[in-house]
Protein backbone atom coordinates (compact mmCIF):
# COMPACT_ATOMS: atom_id res chain seq x y z
CA UNK A 1 0.00 0.00 0.00
CA UNK A 2 0.98 3.74 -0.42
CA UNK A 3 1.84 4.15 3.12
CA UNK A 4 4.06 1.79 3.58
CA UNK A 5 7.46 3.46 1.28
CA UNK A 6 6.94 6.10 3.94
CA UNK A 7 10.57 4.69 4.93
CA UNK A 8 12.12 4.99 2.03
CA UNK A 9 15.99 5.93 1.85
CA UNK A 10 15.12 8.46 -0.51
CA UNK A 11 14.64 11.99 0.66
CA UNK A 12 12.16 12.91 -1.81
CA UNK A 13 8.44 12.67 -2.07
CA UNK A 14 5.26 13.32 -3.91
CA UNK A 15 2.26 13.70 -1.97
CA UNK A 16 -0.63 14.32 -3.92
CA UNK A 17 -3.42 16.40 -1.91
CA UNK A 18 -6.76 17.55 -2.28
CA UNK A 19 -7.49 21.27 -1.83
CA UNK A 20 -10.96 20.86 -1.20
CA UNK A 21 -13.67 22.72 -3.32
CA UNK A 22 -12.21 26.56 -2.97
CA UNK A 23 -13.05 27.93 0.57
CA UNK A 24 -9.61 27.75 2.80
CA UNK A 25 -12.01 26.42 5.98
CA UNK A 26 -12.11 23.33 3.80
CA UNK A 27 -8.36 22.42 3.52
CA UNK A 28 -7.62 19.90 6.22
CA UNK A 29 -4.92 20.00 8.43
CA UNK A 30 -3.19 17.52 7.01
CA UNK A 31 -3.14 19.00 3.84
CA UNK A 32 -1.89 22.47 5.22
CA UNK A 33 1.34 20.52 6.85
CA UNK A 34 2.40 18.82 3.96
CA UNK A 35 1.80 22.54 1.42
CA UNK A 36 4.34 23.71 4.36
CA UNK A 37 6.64 20.76 4.27
CA UNK A 38 6.99 21.41 0.11
CA UNK A 39 9.78 22.52 -1.84
CA UNK A 40 8.19 21.99 -5.17
CA UNK A 41 4.13 22.69 -5.79
CA UNK A 42 2.59 20.94 -9.28
CA UNK A 43 -0.71 21.57 -10.68
CA UNK A 44 -3.46 23.58 -13.19
CA UNK A 45 -2.71 27.33 -12.93
CA UNK A 46 -6.04 27.89 -11.26
CA UNK A 47 -5.45 25.48 -8.40
CA UNK A 48 -1.52 26.67 -8.13
CA UNK A 49 -2.86 30.06 -7.70
CA UNK A 50 -4.54 29.13 -4.46
CA UNK A 51 -1.07 28.28 -2.64
CA UNK A 52 0.75 31.53 -0.60
CA UNK A 53 4.48 32.09 -2.30
CA UNK A 54 7.44 31.73 0.31
CA UNK A 55 10.43 31.35 -0.04
CA UNK A 56 12.04 27.96 -0.49
CA UNK A 57 8.82 27.21 -2.39
CA UNK A 58 8.94 26.64 -6.46
CA UNK A 59 5.62 26.79 -7.89
CA UNK A 60 5.09 24.95 -11.18
CA UNK A 61 1.31 25.79 -12.62
CA UNK A 62 1.04 24.14 -16.03
CA UNK A 63 -1.98 23.97 -18.20
CA UNK A 64 -5.53 21.60 -18.23
CA UNK A 65 -4.89 18.46 -20.25
CA UNK A 66 -0.94 17.59 -19.64
CA UNK A 67 -1.92 15.59 -16.56
CA UNK A 68 0.35 12.73 -17.27
CA UNK A 69 3.05 15.30 -18.33
CA UNK A 70 2.44 17.06 -14.83
CA UNK A 71 2.78 14.10 -13.26
CA UNK A 72 5.77 12.91 -14.43
CA UNK A 73 7.16 16.06 -13.79
CA UNK A 74 6.97 15.67 -10.13
CA UNK A 75 7.98 12.17 -9.58
CA UNK A 76 10.97 13.34 -11.81
CA UNK A 77 11.45 16.18 -9.03
CA UNK A 78 10.84 13.48 -5.91
CA UNK A 79 13.61 11.60 -7.80
CA UNK A 80 16.26 14.31 -7.20
CA UNK A 81 15.27 14.95 -3.83
CA UNK A 82 12.22 17.57 -3.88
CA UNK A 83 9.70 17.59 -1.70
CA UNK A 84 6.76 17.69 -4.19
CA UNK A 85 3.09 18.59 -3.93
CA UNK A 86 0.55 18.00 -6.27
CA UNK A 87 -2.52 19.77 -6.00
CA UNK A 88 -5.85 19.18 -7.25
CA UNK A 89 -9.65 20.53 -5.84
CA UNK A 90 -11.62 18.20 -4.41
CA UNK A 91 -10.12 15.11 -3.50
CA UNK A 92 -7.52 14.00 -5.46
CA UNK A 93 -8.37 10.39 -6.07
CA UNK A 94 -11.98 11.31 -7.82
CA UNK A 95 -11.90 12.54 -11.24
CA UNK A 96 -8.13 14.45 -10.20
CA UNK A 97 -4.35 14.24 -10.49
CA UNK A 98 -3.79 10.77 -8.09
CA UNK A 99 -4.69 8.68 -11.35
CA UNK A 100 -2.46 10.40 -13.69
CA UNK A 101 0.52 9.81 -10.82
CA UNK A 102 -0.01 5.95 -11.21
CA UNK A 103 -0.68 6.33 -14.87
CA UNK A 104 2.75 7.81 -14.97
CA UNK A 105 4.34 5.25 -13.15
CA UNK A 106 2.73 2.87 -15.24
CA UNK A 107 6.88 1.73 -16.89
CA UNK A 108 8.77 3.46 -14.27
CA UNK A 109 9.72 1.10 -11.54
CA UNK A 110 12.41 3.38 -10.48
CA UNK A 111 9.48 6.13 -10.03
CA UNK A 112 7.54 3.13 -8.55
CA UNK A 113 9.99 3.02 -5.31
CA UNK A 114 9.60 6.42 -4.28
CA UNK A 115 7.91 7.67 -1.48
CA UNK A 116 4.49 8.90 -2.64
CA UNK A 117 0.97 9.24 -0.80
CA UNK A 118 -2.24 10.10 -1.12
CA UNK A 119 -3.76 12.87 1.01
CA UNK A 120 -7.87 13.45 0.79
CA UNK A 121 -9.90 16.20 0.07
CA UNK A 122 -13.31 16.82 0.17
CA UNK A 123 -14.67 16.52 -3.49
CA UNK A 124 -17.03 19.12 -4.94
CA UNK A 125 -20.28 16.38 -4.46
CA UNK A 126 -19.74 15.97 -0.84
CA UNK A 127 -19.39 19.75 -0.83
CA UNK A 128 -22.61 20.44 -3.10
CA UNK A 129 -24.85 17.88 -1.48
CA UNK A 130 -24.10 19.28 2.46
CA UNK A 131 -24.83 23.06 0.58
CA UNK A 132 -28.48 21.35 -0.39
CA UNK A 133 -28.86 19.09 2.76
CA UNK A 134 -28.44 15.34 2.12
CA UNK A 135 -29.39 14.04 -0.97
CA UNK A 136 -26.53 11.75 -1.10
CA UNK A 137 -28.22 10.00 1.89
CA UNK A 138 -28.19 6.66 0.37
CA UNK A 139 -26.72 4.97 -2.46
CA UNK A 140 -25.03 6.84 -4.84
CA UNK A 141 -23.01 6.88 -7.82
CA UNK A 142 -20.40 9.46 -9.01
CA UNK A 143 -20.09 9.80 -12.71
CA UNK A 144 -17.52 11.89 -14.80
CA UNK A 145 -19.58 12.96 -17.79
CA UNK A 146 -16.61 14.22 -19.62
CA UNK A 147 -15.67 12.11 -22.96
CA UNK A 148 -12.45 13.26 -23.42
CA UNK A 149 -10.78 10.20 -22.31
CA UNK A 150 -13.63 7.59 -22.56
CA UNK A 151 -16.34 6.93 -25.24
CA UNK A 152 -19.71 8.79 -24.53
CA UNK A 153 -21.28 5.38 -24.93
CA UNK A 154 -19.69 4.27 -21.60
CA UNK A 155 -21.16 7.09 -20.19
CA UNK A 156 -24.67 6.47 -21.39
CA UNK A 157 -24.52 2.93 -20.15
CA UNK A 158 -23.15 3.84 -16.71
CA UNK A 159 -26.29 6.64 -16.61
CA UNK A 160 -29.13 4.05 -17.43
CA UNK A 161 -27.51 1.41 -15.34
CA UNK A 162 -27.27 4.15 -12.73
CA UNK A 163 -30.74 5.21 -12.88
CA UNK A 164 -32.63 1.58 -12.78
CA UNK A 165 -30.45 0.18 -9.77
CA UNK A 166 -31.93 3.96 -8.38
CA UNK A 167 -29.04 5.35 -7.09
CA UNK A 168 -28.79 9.15 -6.19
CA UNK A 169 -26.14 10.54 -8.68
CA UNK A 170 -23.16 13.08 -9.00
CA UNK A 171 -21.92 14.29 -12.21
CA UNK A 172 -18.85 15.89 -12.44
CA UNK A 173 -17.55 17.71 -15.54
CA UNK A 174 -21.07 17.88 -16.48
CA UNK A 175 -20.70 20.34 -19.50
CA UNK A 176 -17.55 22.19 -21.62
CA UNK A 177 -17.47 24.33 -24.50
CA UNK A 178 -15.79 21.99 -26.58
CA UNK A 179 -19.29 19.29 -26.02
CA UNK A 180 -21.70 21.85 -25.56
CA UNK A 181 -24.56 19.05 -26.76
CA UNK A 182 -23.88 16.14 -24.51
CA UNK A 183 -25.33 17.32 -21.14
CA UNK A 184 -28.49 17.91 -23.01
CA UNK A 185 -27.98 14.09 -24.09
CA UNK A 186 -27.49 13.40 -20.27
CA UNK A 187 -31.27 15.11 -19.41
CA UNK A 188 -32.70 12.95 -22.50
CA UNK A 189 -31.50 9.62 -21.14
CA UNK A 190 -32.49 10.70 -17.53
CA UNK A 191 -35.98 11.33 -19.18
CA UNK A 192 -35.92 8.00 -20.91
CA UNK A 193 -35.15 6.01 -17.17
CA UNK A 194 -36.73 8.21 -14.54
CA UNK A 195 -40.34 10.62 -13.62
CA UNK A 196 -40.51 14.09 -14.64
CA UNK A 197 -40.85 14.96 -10.78
CA UNK A 198 -37.37 13.64 -10.11
CA UNK A 199 -35.36 16.07 -8.20
CA UNK A 200 -31.96 17.50 -9.54
CA UNK A 201 -29.63 20.06 -7.77
CA UNK A 202 -27.40 22.80 -10.11
CA UNK A 203 -24.28 23.65 -7.34
CA UNK A 204 -22.77 25.83 -8.65
CA UNK A 205 -18.57 27.18 -7.17
CA UNK A 206 -19.52 25.77 -4.24
CA UNK A 207 -17.75 27.55 -1.39
CA UNK A 208 -16.59 30.56 -3.25
CA UNK A 209 -18.13 33.88 -3.91
CA UNK A 210 -20.16 32.74 -6.81
CA UNK A 211 -21.90 29.89 -5.26
CA UNK A 212 -25.30 29.61 -6.46
CA UNK A 213 -27.59 26.29 -5.78
CA UNK A 214 -30.54 25.90 -7.83
CA UNK A 215 -32.99 22.61 -7.58
CA UNK A 216 -35.60 21.68 -10.34
CA UNK A 217 -37.29 18.79 -11.33
CA UNK A 218 -35.78 16.66 -14.10
CA UNK A 219 -39.57 17.47 -16.34
CA UNK A 220 -38.49 21.65 -15.58
CA UNK A 221 -33.65 20.88 -15.99
CA UNK A 222 -32.42 22.38 -19.19
CA UNK A 223 -29.16 21.83 -20.38
CA UNK A 224 -28.08 25.57 -19.96
CA UNK A 225 -27.94 25.59 -16.11
CA UNK A 226 -24.87 23.68 -15.99
CA UNK A 227 -21.23 25.05 -17.04
CA UNK A 228 -18.30 23.53 -15.84
CA UNK A 229 -18.06 25.10 -12.49
CA UNK A 230 -21.00 23.22 -11.64
CA UNK A 231 -21.78 19.68 -9.99
CA UNK A 232 -24.82 18.35 -11.16
CA UNK A 233 -26.74 15.83 -8.14
CA UNK A 234 -30.09 13.65 -9.17
CA UNK A 235 -31.83 11.96 -6.60
CA UNK A 236 -33.29 8.80 -6.39
CA UNK A 237 -36.82 8.07 -6.73
CA UNK A 238 -37.32 8.60 -2.88
CA UNK A 239 -34.86 11.80 -2.99
CA UNK A 240 -37.63 14.89 -1.21
CA UNK A 241 -37.77 18.60 0.30
CA UNK A 242 -38.41 19.64 3.22
CA UNK A 243 -38.27 23.08 3.95
CA UNK A 244 -35.47 24.71 2.30
CA UNK A 245 -33.69 21.00 2.33
CA UNK A 246 -33.17 18.20 -0.21
CA UNK A 247 -32.58 14.70 1.20
CA UNK A 248 -32.96 11.06 0.53
CA UNK A 249 -34.27 9.06 2.77
CA UNK A 250 -32.03 6.22 4.64
CA UNK A 251 -34.38 4.01 4.05
CA UNK A 252 -34.54 4.54 0.07
CA UNK B 1 -31.35 25.67 0.44
CA UNK B 2 -29.71 25.05 3.55
CA UNK B 3 -27.45 28.26 3.55
CA UNK B 4 -30.26 30.47 3.28
CA UNK B 5 -31.75 30.25 6.83
CA UNK B 6 -28.66 31.46 8.27
CA UNK B 7 -30.28 34.82 8.79
CA UNK B 8 -33.02 33.27 10.55
CA UNK B 9 -34.31 35.38 13.72
CA UNK B 10 -33.75 32.39 15.98
CA UNK B 11 -30.50 32.55 18.06
CA UNK B 12 -30.35 28.51 18.22
CA UNK B 13 -28.75 26.26 15.05
CA UNK B 14 -27.92 22.76 14.41
CA UNK B 15 -24.59 21.87 12.12
CA UNK B 16 -24.58 18.71 11.51
CA UNK B 17 -20.95 17.91 10.93
CA UNK B 18 -17.95 15.23 9.59
CA UNK B 19 -15.81 14.38 11.75
CA UNK B 20 -13.58 12.53 9.21
CA UNK B 21 -12.25 8.67 9.43
CA UNK B 22 -10.71 9.57 12.95
CA UNK B 23 -7.58 11.33 13.04
CA UNK B 24 -7.65 14.86 14.22
CA UNK B 25 -5.78 16.25 11.10
CA UNK B 26 -8.42 14.96 9.14
CA UNK B 27 -11.25 17.28 10.55
CA UNK B 28 -11.65 20.33 8.28
CA UNK B 29 -10.85 23.74 10.02
CA UNK B 30 -14.86 24.81 9.16
CA UNK B 31 -16.33 22.03 11.30
CA UNK B 32 -13.36 23.04 14.10
CA UNK B 33 -14.49 26.32 14.43
CA UNK B 34 -18.54 24.90 14.43
CA UNK B 35 -17.10 22.85 17.31
CA UNK B 36 -15.75 25.95 19.24
CA UNK B 37 -19.18 27.99 18.70
CA UNK B 38 -21.13 25.31 20.03
CA UNK B 39 -23.34 25.24 23.24
CA UNK B 40 -24.11 21.09 22.97
CA UNK B 41 -23.04 18.30 20.90
CA UNK B 42 -25.16 15.41 20.04
CA UNK B 43 -24.36 12.48 18.59
CA UNK B 44 -23.59 8.45 19.11
CA UNK B 45 -20.71 7.74 21.91
CA UNK B 46 -17.53 6.88 20.05
CA UNK B 47 -18.05 10.26 18.28
CA UNK B 48 -19.04 12.38 21.03
CA UNK B 49 -15.92 10.90 22.80
CA UNK B 50 -13.50 12.29 20.10
CA UNK B 51 -14.97 15.93 21.08
CA UNK B 52 -12.93 17.96 23.83
CA UNK B 53 -15.21 18.44 26.99
CA UNK B 54 -15.13 22.30 28.19
CA UNK B 55 -17.13 25.13 30.52
CA UNK B 56 -20.48 26.16 28.09
CA UNK B 57 -20.38 22.69 26.12
CA UNK B 58 -22.10 19.74 26.93
CA UNK B 59 -22.08 16.21 25.57
CA UNK B 60 -25.21 14.57 24.46
CA UNK B 61 -23.82 11.00 24.00
CA UNK B 62 -26.33 8.53 22.89
CA UNK B 63 -26.31 4.62 21.61
CA UNK B 64 -26.42 3.39 18.13
CA UNK B 65 -29.88 2.89 16.21
CA UNK B 66 -31.61 5.80 17.58
CA UNK B 67 -30.56 8.20 15.16
CA UNK B 68 -33.88 9.95 14.59
CA UNK B 69 -34.45 10.45 18.44
CA UNK B 70 -30.99 11.74 18.68
CA UNK B 71 -31.86 14.76 15.67
CA UNK B 72 -35.44 15.77 17.31
CA UNK B 73 -33.19 16.35 20.46
CA UNK B 74 -30.59 18.45 18.54
CA UNK B 75 -33.39 20.39 16.68
CA UNK B 76 -35.68 20.62 20.07
CA UNK B 77 -32.62 22.39 21.64
CA UNK B 78 -31.72 24.32 18.64
CA UNK B 79 -35.45 25.57 19.12
CA UNK B 80 -34.91 26.63 22.56
CA UNK B 81 -32.00 29.14 21.35
CA UNK B 82 -29.17 26.44 21.83
CA UNK B 83 -26.43 26.00 19.36
CA UNK B 84 -26.05 22.54 18.25
CA UNK B 85 -23.23 20.54 16.63
CA UNK B 86 -24.60 16.85 15.52
CA UNK B 87 -21.17 14.67 14.99
CA UNK B 88 -20.80 11.83 12.54
CA UNK B 89 -17.87 10.27 11.48
CA UNK B 90 -16.73 10.36 8.38
CA UNK B 91 -18.97 13.14 5.87
CA UNK B 92 -22.32 13.48 7.43
CA UNK B 93 -24.35 13.45 4.59
CA UNK B 94 -22.99 9.95 3.38
CA UNK B 95 -24.57 7.01 5.61
CA UNK B 96 -24.70 9.26 8.48
CA UNK B 97 -26.33 11.91 10.42
CA UNK B 98 -27.34 14.44 8.05
CA UNK B 99 -30.78 12.54 6.21
CA UNK B 100 -31.70 11.37 10.21
CA UNK B 101 -31.91 15.33 11.04
CA UNK B 102 -34.14 16.07 7.55
CA UNK B 103 -36.23 13.19 8.46
CA UNK B 104 -37.02 14.26 12.17
CA UNK B 105 -38.49 17.47 10.28
CA UNK B 106 -40.83 15.77 8.04
CA UNK B 107 -44.22 16.38 10.09
CA UNK B 108 -42.80 19.71 11.97
CA UNK B 109 -42.58 23.18 9.98
CA UNK B 110 -41.35 24.86 13.06
CA UNK B 111 -38.15 23.03 12.72
CA UNK B 112 -37.60 23.33 9.47
CA UNK B 113 -37.33 27.41 9.80
CA UNK B 114 -34.38 26.66 12.00
CA UNK B 115 -31.00 27.22 10.72
CA UNK B 116 -30.15 23.86 9.99
CA UNK B 117 -26.39 23.36 7.73
CA UNK B 118 -24.41 20.40 6.55
CA UNK B 119 -20.36 21.01 6.96
CA UNK B 120 -18.62 18.29 4.83
CA UNK B 121 -15.91 15.77 6.27
CA UNK B 122 -13.90 13.52 4.76
CA UNK B 123 -15.78 10.26 4.54
CA UNK B 124 -14.63 6.87 4.80
CA UNK B 125 -14.13 5.85 1.03
CA UNK B 126 -11.68 8.74 0.12
CA UNK B 127 -9.93 7.82 3.29
CA UNK B 128 -9.31 4.37 2.41
CA UNK B 129 -8.93 5.08 -1.36
CA UNK B 130 -6.23 7.81 -0.51
CA UNK B 131 -4.45 5.01 1.62
CA UNK B 132 -4.42 2.16 -1.51
CA UNK B 133 -3.72 4.76 -4.40
CA UNK B 134 -6.62 5.74 -6.36
CA UNK B 135 -8.95 2.65 -7.15
CA UNK B 136 -11.93 5.17 -7.25
CA UNK B 137 -10.24 7.32 -9.50
CA UNK B 138 -13.05 6.74 -12.14
CA UNK B 139 -16.32 6.31 -11.88
CA UNK B 140 -17.65 4.53 -9.02
CA UNK B 141 -20.84 3.69 -6.82
CA UNK B 142 -20.95 3.80 -2.93
CA UNK B 143 -23.46 1.36 -1.51
CA UNK B 144 -24.21 1.07 2.66
CA UNK B 145 -24.34 -3.16 2.56
CA UNK B 146 -26.52 -3.10 6.09
CA UNK B 147 -30.14 -4.29 5.18
CA UNK B 148 -31.40 -2.33 8.55
CA UNK B 149 -33.13 -0.05 6.45
CA UNK B 150 -33.87 -1.52 3.02
CA UNK B 151 -34.53 -5.24 1.93
CA UNK B 152 -31.27 -7.09 0.95
CA UNK B 153 -32.71 -7.56 -2.48
CA UNK B 154 -32.27 -4.08 -2.92
CA UNK B 155 -28.81 -4.27 -1.98
CA UNK B 156 -28.24 -7.07 -4.50
CA UNK B 157 -29.87 -5.77 -7.07
CA UNK B 158 -27.56 -2.57 -6.84
CA UNK B 159 -24.36 -4.79 -6.68
CA UNK B 160 -25.73 -6.25 -10.04
CA UNK B 161 -26.21 -3.61 -11.48
CA UNK B 162 -22.79 -1.42 -10.26
CA UNK B 163 -20.95 -4.20 -11.08
CA UNK B 164 -22.65 -4.42 -14.57
CA UNK B 165 -21.87 -0.71 -15.20
CA UNK B 166 -17.97 -1.42 -14.58
CA UNK B 167 -18.53 0.71 -11.69
CA UNK B 168 -15.66 0.77 -9.19
CA UNK B 169 -17.47 0.56 -5.48
CA UNK B 170 -17.29 1.05 -2.04
CA UNK B 171 -18.69 -1.04 0.65
CA UNK B 172 -20.02 1.34 3.71
CA UNK B 173 -21.07 -1.49 6.94
CA UNK B 174 -19.99 -4.47 5.35
CA UNK B 175 -20.66 -6.81 8.43
CA UNK B 176 -21.51 -6.90 11.61
CA UNK B 177 -22.40 -9.14 14.37
CA UNK B 178 -26.31 -9.40 13.56
CA UNK B 179 -25.43 -9.95 10.05
CA UNK B 180 -22.46 -12.56 9.78
CA UNK B 181 -23.47 -14.52 6.74
CA UNK B 182 -24.34 -11.37 4.87
CA UNK B 183 -21.16 -10.15 3.19
CA UNK B 184 -20.39 -13.84 2.00
CA UNK B 185 -23.52 -13.59 0.01
CA UNK B 186 -22.41 -10.49 -1.21
CA UNK B 187 -19.09 -11.99 -2.26
CA UNK B 188 -21.07 -14.96 -4.20
CA UNK B 189 -22.91 -11.83 -6.01
CA UNK B 190 -19.84 -9.90 -6.92
CA UNK B 191 -18.16 -13.63 -8.13
CA UNK B 192 -21.22 -14.40 -10.75
CA UNK B 193 -20.24 -10.76 -11.82
CA UNK B 194 -17.03 -9.74 -11.82
CA UNK B 195 -13.52 -11.94 -12.97
CA UNK B 196 -11.81 -13.52 -10.01
CA UNK B 197 -9.07 -11.69 -10.55
CA UNK B 198 -11.05 -8.22 -9.62
CA UNK B 199 -9.13 -6.63 -7.23
CA UNK B 200 -10.37 -5.66 -3.62
CA UNK B 201 -9.44 -3.79 -0.90
CA UNK B 202 -9.82 -4.27 2.93
CA UNK B 203 -9.56 -1.12 4.98
CA UNK B 204 -9.61 -1.08 8.53
CA UNK B 205 -9.54 1.56 11.13
CA UNK B 206 -8.25 4.28 8.32
CA UNK B 207 -6.41 6.90 9.84
CA UNK B 208 -6.07 5.12 13.56
CA UNK B 209 -3.19 3.69 15.35
CA UNK B 210 -5.25 -0.08 14.31
CA UNK B 211 -5.10 1.07 10.32
CA UNK B 212 -4.67 -2.05 8.09
CA UNK B 213 -5.02 -2.17 4.28
CA UNK B 214 -5.48 -5.17 2.16
CA UNK B 215 -5.21 -5.68 -1.16
CA UNK B 216 -6.73 -9.36 -2.49
CA UNK B 217 -8.41 -10.64 -5.80
CA UNK B 218 -12.35 -11.79 -5.79
CA UNK B 219 -10.97 -15.03 -6.03
CA UNK B 220 -9.02 -14.54 -2.75
CA UNK B 221 -11.04 -12.77 -0.67
CA UNK B 222 -12.95 -14.13 2.65
CA UNK B 223 -15.94 -13.10 4.60
CA UNK B 224 -13.79 -12.64 7.50
CA UNK B 225 -11.49 -10.05 5.96
CA UNK B 226 -14.15 -7.61 6.33
CA UNK B 227 -15.92 -6.52 10.41
CA UNK B 228 -17.91 -2.92 11.17
CA UNK B 229 -14.83 -1.33 11.01
CA UNK B 230 -13.71 -2.27 7.74
CA UNK B 231 -14.49 -0.32 4.36
CA UNK B 232 -14.47 -2.36 1.31
CA UNK B 233 -13.63 -0.56 -2.14
CA UNK B 234 -13.76 -2.84 -5.19
CA UNK B 235 -12.20 -2.15 -8.14
CA UNK B 236 -13.55 -1.95 -11.61
CA UNK B 237 -12.26 -4.02 -14.78
CA UNK B 238 -9.49 -1.94 -15.25
CA UNK B 239 -8.59 -1.82 -11.61
CA UNK B 240 -4.60 -2.73 -11.52
CA UNK B 241 -1.38 -2.39 -9.16
CA UNK B 242 1.38 0.06 -9.94
CA UNK B 243 4.29 -0.74 -7.57
CA UNK B 244 2.91 -0.64 -4.16
CA UNK B 245 -0.24 1.06 -4.75
CA UNK B 246 -3.76 0.28 -6.60
CA UNK B 247 -5.46 2.78 -8.63
CA UNK B 248 -8.34 2.63 -11.62
CA UNK B 249 -6.79 4.39 -15.03
CA UNK B 250 -8.93 7.43 -16.18
CA UNK B 251 -10.06 5.86 -19.26
CA UNK B 252 -11.86 2.83 -17.73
Amino acid sequence: MSGQMKNSPLAGWVKIVGLGPGREDLVTPEVRAAIDAATDIVGYIPYVARIAPRDGLTLHASDNRVEVDRAAHALEMAANGQRVVVVSSGDPGVFAMAAAVFEAMEDRPDWQALSVSVLPGITAMLAAAARAGAPLGHDFAAINLSDNLKPFELVEKRLRLAAQADFAMAFYNPRSKSRPHQFARVLDILRDECEPERLIIFARAVSTPEEEIRCVTLGEATPEMADMRTMVIVGNSATRRVGPHIYTPRRA
